[in-house]
């Protein structure tokens, strides 16, 4: 087995099947002269990932078919294996073709269809529990190649254990093609399964991952190829595009690396700048409209967007109301400062008085509550996005998860926006990160002050957070999760706290129903992956 | 063949695992006052259609579990066939249990579990290719039930044919306990299947649909039965809650009815009252505030909303605006009068002035664009939220297919509400409905003004909607459910139009990932059952 493997970890988009196509063909031409003799790309490198129901249209479907067959032509002494959506016998499938001297003389369609949290593959493709290996020959050497895609790596809990019925049936290597998206120290369980697979088969594994943000998914490649015996052949960069290599010789890497050391909380920093960076320049936007409040989140999501837009391209606003405290302003004017983004002070008030004014009739002999609370938030997102429409830029919303699941947020409000940068970290998450990024950046650009005081929304006098954040965020990340209720009690001791934070995250749905796309970096993130009923009597 | 069986058509609630059980135990006392052999429940009766992501929470399980176990020691001297969420041997089944004398006796699941559209059901469900009919001895003779769940009829795209397998296998009746979404004549298909079913099989066919809002989705209703001759047995009305019998000698209904003449526009509005009604209720609110504009939008949403809620728990309020016309005002305030609901006006002017005004600085040296058209429907938006919030009421969004589909609608703005009556009515159905509905009433409700004049946002100087909706509506329709766009260049003869709409469509994804859930009445709503990715460059 002696071989030399590139690993195409590219940045495609979904639904640019022209242009991943010919980030496709130089990919190729790059990899052979570096004198590869496979090139392995990502899970629907060609379509991108998700496609989600592009795969319903026929022009889609048509357009994966011709642009496959365009690569197949440009493709000389090498193999390329590539993903694309292919129908065939009437159904459709997730599928890699294998293309070698022009033609494609194979093709492999992924058997283990992950259909949970955010995926939902059997709604779209067939597949038959029938795994078999890629017969090729290779400078005169033939060899039986184990293909497979993503989800057939982890095959738990699927019947078919696409990886061991390779090997049984004579794979030499496995090479598998993956869109597996970032979670916090997803890449550890990755290496460890791989592993796992290698022991069991003692069969070099290339792993090549898709890179690059989606919506509120976000690619982190990490490819890396393991050999025989478990050493690491390749190892390629996290939330970088870039086109790896490994040599086997006789199923050993000839250069064997060091095993990686996964920075956890800079993996995730990075991630988040590419989940921004992507929306944004995929979408055709540069510049990003904040709200500043003078507090954490707000603060994190103005650094994250500073590092991924460049400070020239954030606009950051003080919103300031009679229940602001003199320490929201100045914290929000240091950070703008400190970051050396735009900013700019717009008080609530005017039109927060002229609504009331207007409203005098029909909030006659009632008293200051939820619609004055929100009122200021609503004002506040209005400015924000006529702001963003002036300047053809993007709102970022500043809600974190714990807050978004407790529903301590306002629809229509600060909730505003085209993205949540931040809305799949907790609230001590929030503050690990930033206290990180002020370690990075080596002084307080996010403002100790910030940092320190006590997380108030601000829409009522002396109101803060009514929540011990040690306590309740790791509880309602672990709601989420349904991790089973008694135990919850168990390690909380607070039967009372345990049911309302519950009943909160229950009764708040029709806000998430309506919130913002946010990057996901959890096993469990709001947002597509989760289905929850609005009209719901469980208790 | 010799049995009365009763259809309980019964409006359950998602996740009242508890109430729902009464309502089943209730039904069954019911059904044996009047001597039925059979009652049979729809799909989940117990636990609520679709309990998405409850399904993954173990005390759900459980609950239903216990619940089923005391519907069964209540159950005496007849057979009940109610549906639950199973979990056995590890995995998790759309069940039915099939309950006599106080025991459960035989389970069935579902077999063919849609994942397409609004359906995810192998998201959560197992299921085993194996139809078997369910033995039981009623009045001293044994009997072989061919049970079946919604899905097994349908079975056009599904391997499994098993209404076939069961007749085939011995079953002397098929009893569908099915939870079928409302769209419009879909009624019509059901019997036909159906009829089809029994032709082919010579067996009677009973059916019992649920019956109840859910969110985006409407249960209509409309269960029956058909005798071994496609005669009609029962036949149960649309949109209401009831139990129905059918009775079968020998497999013939002892009492034939006529053929019902579904009426395809009154069971549309009754669906869509059923679907306001059951949101509100079932989220424990009564009234309805709704912004009105003077158009036609408005009206239909506000007449729809009177006849659910009634007119006491209707508040419209006109938000004009200098852009407004005169007759805007009249108009909305005519049908106000019209309906007998609440009724004021309250400028937006002051507030769109003052925002202009903050926002001075920041907009110097710009003409009036998308930013402050956007702004005065977020001025709109956020009094009609100020004022739910205040009298803990709920807004309607108004907003029609055609119109969500091409963008043309602000995010925060008339976008704002809690539920969309019409979001999957197009254009010309809107006036349809609306014209259907002065028929009913017996006079102009909805001005004739509001159904003639030219729709126009009024967001600046007479702008007008600038589609012809006769050809963009169906057009859009079309797009949505995918028919080929050769197909639709062929039928509208202009290529660019075609083009530009889908265009439309595509770029404005992000509008409707923050819609408010609309009432589901066509084959392909926005909402749940339609996955676009945002960032997508697909041409």
């Amino acid at each position: 087995m002696d071989l030399k493997i590139a690993l195409a970890q590219i940045n495609f988009t979904v639904g640019d099947v022209s242009g991943n196509a010919e980030k496709i063909i130089k990919a190729i031409a790059d990899a052979k002269n570096e004198h590869a003799d496979i090139i392995l790309f990502p899970e629907l490198a060609l379509c991108g990932y998700p496609p989600l129901d592009l795969v319903l249209e026929n022009e889609f479907v048509a357009e994966n078919r011709i642009k496959i067959n365009k690569i197949a032509e440009k493709t000389k002494d090498i193999v390329a294996i590539v993903g694309y959506v292919r129908k065939h016998d009437g159904k459709y499938w997730n599928a890699v073709a294998i293309i070698q001297d022009g033609k494609i003389i194979d093709h492999v369609h992924k058997i283990n269809l992950p259909t949970y949290d955010v995926f939902d593959e059997l709604r779209y493709f067939s597949y038959v529990n029938n795994p078999l290996p890629v017969n090729v020959v290779i400078k005169r050497r033939s060899y039986k190649l184990g293909v497979e895609i993503c989800e057939d790596l982890w095959d738990d809990r699927y019947e078919t254990k696409v990886t061991r019925e390779l090997v049984k049936k004579g794979a030499e290597i496995i090479l598998n093609a993956s869109a597996s998206p970032f979670r916090v120290s997803k890449i550890k369980e990755r290496i460890a399964i791989i592993r796992e697979k290698v022991n069991e088969s003692n069969v070099p594994f290339v792993y090549t991952n898709l890179i690059g943000g989606q919506d509120e998914l976000i690619f982190d490649g990490n490819s890396f190829a393991l050999d025989n015996e478990g050493k690491f052949a390749a190892y390629m960069p996290a939330s970088k595009e870039a086109i790896g290599y490994c040599e086997f010789k006789d199923g050993k890497a000839v250069n064997v690396l060091s095993d990686p050391q996964p920075n956890i909380i800079e993996d995730l920093r990075a991630a988040l700048l590419l989940g921004i960076k992507d929306y944004f320049y995929k979408s055709g936007f540069k510049d990003a409209v904040i709200g500043l409040s003078g507090g954490i989140d707000s603060a994190l999501v103005a650094a994250l967007a500073t590092d991924a837009l460049g400070a020239d391209h954030v606009y950051g606003f003080a919103m300031p109301s009679k229940f602001s405290s003199d320490h929201s302003l100045k914290d929000a004017e240091q950070l703008a400062k400190n970051l050396g983004i735009h900013f700019d002070t717009i008080s609530v008030e005017p039109m927060y008085e002229s609504f009331l004014s207007s409203l005098e009739k029909q909030f006659a002999g009632t008293s200051f509550g939820l619609a004055e609370e929100n009122l200021q938030a609503r004002v506040r997102g209005t400015i924000l996005m006529s702001l963003a429409n002036k300047k053809n830029a993007l709102v970022l919303t500043t809600g974190n998860k714990t807050e978004i699941a407790l529903g301590y947020c306002t629809l229509y409000g600060d909730m505003c926006g085209a993205l949540g940068p931040i809305s799949d970290l907790n609230k001590l998450d929030v503050y690990g990160l930033s206290r990180y990024i002020n370690e990075q950046y080596g002084y307080d650009a996010i403002p100790q002050n910030t940092i320190d005081k006590m997380p108030s929304a601000e829409l009522a006098e002396d109101q803060y957070d009514p929540f011990d954040y040690d306590i309740v965020s790791p509880l309602v990340d672990d709601l989420l999760i349904n991790k089973p209720i008694e135990e919850l009690i168990e390690e909380t001791k607070d039967p009372e706290l345990v049911h309302r934070i519950m009943h909160m995250i229950r009764i708040t749905e029709y806000k998430r129903w309506q919130a913002a796309p946010g990057l996901r970096v959890t096993s469990k993130a709001f947002g597509q992956g989760r289905k929850m009923p609005l009209v719901n009597h469980f208790k």
